[in-house]
């Protein structure tokens, strides 16, 4: 991760995409939410959804795997340039999870984040809290996931 | 699913008990959040977390879980008693995720929720609109989850 002193309001970062196979929705539904229109393509069909789609905690969970690759290839980055990577904390949660439309079986949803604040943190001065919004589009270009997280980033020694 | 008109604030719901073991984490964490912690007990033990600790997603994966067997138990006993289950419409997301302390492996967290508002949709007469907390409670009576969900449940019909 970036310092939280070279983070800037408006800060984009491309995380990746994912595509949603019928394989893998049924997968995760059959583990964690076993509801038919996320199992059976027929039930789908008949459903409010009218195709068989994902659980939304499916495409939470897919949204945190790109995290944590892009975090991953980040640091690895910084590492070869002679960088150390900040530390981040641990999450406290997240705010305004929006499931704004179906993604459906086959479907690509390309994931990125936008920093909406930043602020050092008064309790504990080596740690700046940066809040984000990440946003998920599908291949059409609709708006399907947005959900907003704050995230406490180690700041540079002064 | 119980009907809109049959709920009342301060309904609570007991949707059952999860046992996190070290080998379900690992899995969960493989597929969608391969950080260290989640992963390998002796980098959890270096981590800030101590000891290895469920994904923060996996805790939303497993609660939707025992929602998802608790309606289904509730709408089989509707229909043992000869009534018809209150449809519940595509849920628009959540509110105020908080996981405010690690699950440790082989905690067990029950989970429950409790409507804490109620009103009918203005633009859907046919639909109520609910306002949940969900908690989830760890083996020492500790709070470590907590997330604030929208439902729209059907009203009877007039």
């Amino acid at each position: 991760m970036k310092f939280f002193d070279d983070i800037r309001i408006g800060d984009r970062r491309e995380l990746g995409r994912h595509q949603f196979t019928a394989a893998e929705i049924k997968r995760f539904a059959v583990n964690f939410d076993p509801q038919p229109f996320h199992m059976d393509e027929e039930a789908a069909r008949r459903s409010h959804f009218g195709a068989l789609c994902a659980s939304g905690w499916h495409t939470t969970a897919a949204c945190m795997r790109l995290i944590v690759d892009f975090h991953k290839r980040l640091a690895a980055e910084m590492i070869s340039r002679g960088e150390r990577p900040a530390k981040i904390g641990p999450s406290p949660g997240f705010k305004n999870l929006k499931w704004l439309k179906p993604i459906y079986a086959g479907d690509t949803v390309a994931f990125a984040s936008e920093v909406i604040e930043t602020r050092p943190s008064v309790s504990r001065p080596q740690w700046g809290v940066v809040r984000m919004r990440t946003i998920g589009t599908n291949q059409k270009g609709e708006r399907v996931y947005e959900i907003e997280n704050i995230a406490f980033i180690e700041r540079r020694a002064a």
